[in-house]
């Protein structure tokens, strides 16, 4: 099992999955602080694929701990499979967001926007940036699990 | 290589970088018609990264087509490595930059902000439609490139 650390049922895997649920959380949290940014759409997009993301983790990190504690690790190639799937979408999605939140705001701050004061634009920014570091976590999920796959 | 349909060295592969370069540079153009889009960054980011994407593509073009035309097709395993994690970062940051110049002019539109007038803002944002397209081609080489990369 120690050559695929990282790959499902692994502690590196359930520190991973933790550390998605965590920076999603954050993200949302961040954004969520100033219900003014429910009217933007870049916003909103975030939102929703950080409250995809949450459920995700967390329902793998419980698989994970499941394999850990039980000593049972999932194996299976169709189940494998699908996470790997889950975590490539989820990982373009949490991409794709996070620019578009991170462009909006840099535009609002570069062009002193009426809704845009210093402390809401920062808040914003920093919710795209934790949001990115969720997105790079999913990825290198993703990639461990392929190469589970492939040896499957 | 019949198995391999889309990795390097075949015609299909070939299609899909011809296609690259092509949206590609249909990206950089519907962009580069109103010099004022210089001004924001989300779209000098989409300039950029398109801008890499076309010399990338028409050179691993150039290498499919000389594979086909010679019947000598490229298969070093340090060779496609290279190209499945030049592919993977080309598409993700495709993705990032067509999404930031998408919601950029979203919120242009939507805020009907000085510059933008109805026409400049449906370039830009076909500008971002077409860099998604070359984003998905990128990743589709990518996706056959790594299968091709396992099975040497």
């Amino acid at each position: 099992m120690e050559e695929f650390a990282g790959a499902m049922g692994t502690s590196a895997s359930l520190v991973l999955r933790l550390g998605q649920a965590f920076f999603s959380s954050a993200s949302l949290f961040f954004m969520c602080w100033n219900n003014e940014f429910f009217r933007y759409s870049a916003f909103c997009f975030l939102m929703a694929v950080m409250s995809i993301v949450i459920p995700w983790s967390l329902g793998l990190a419980l698989v994970d701990a499941c394999s850990i504690f039980l000593k049972c690790p999932i194996r299976r190639r169709e189940v494998v499979s699908f996470i790997v799937r889950g975590d490539w979408v989820l990982s373009f999605m949490s991409l794709g967001a996070a620019c578009s939140a991170a462009s909006v705001t840099d535009y609002m701050k570069n062009h002193r926007t009426y809704l845009c004061n210093p402390t809401l634009c920062d808040r914003s920014q920093l919710s795209a940036a934790i949001a990115l570091l969720s997105c790079f976590l999913s990825l290198a999920s993703s990639i461990f699990n392929l190469w589970l796959l492939h040896s499957l």
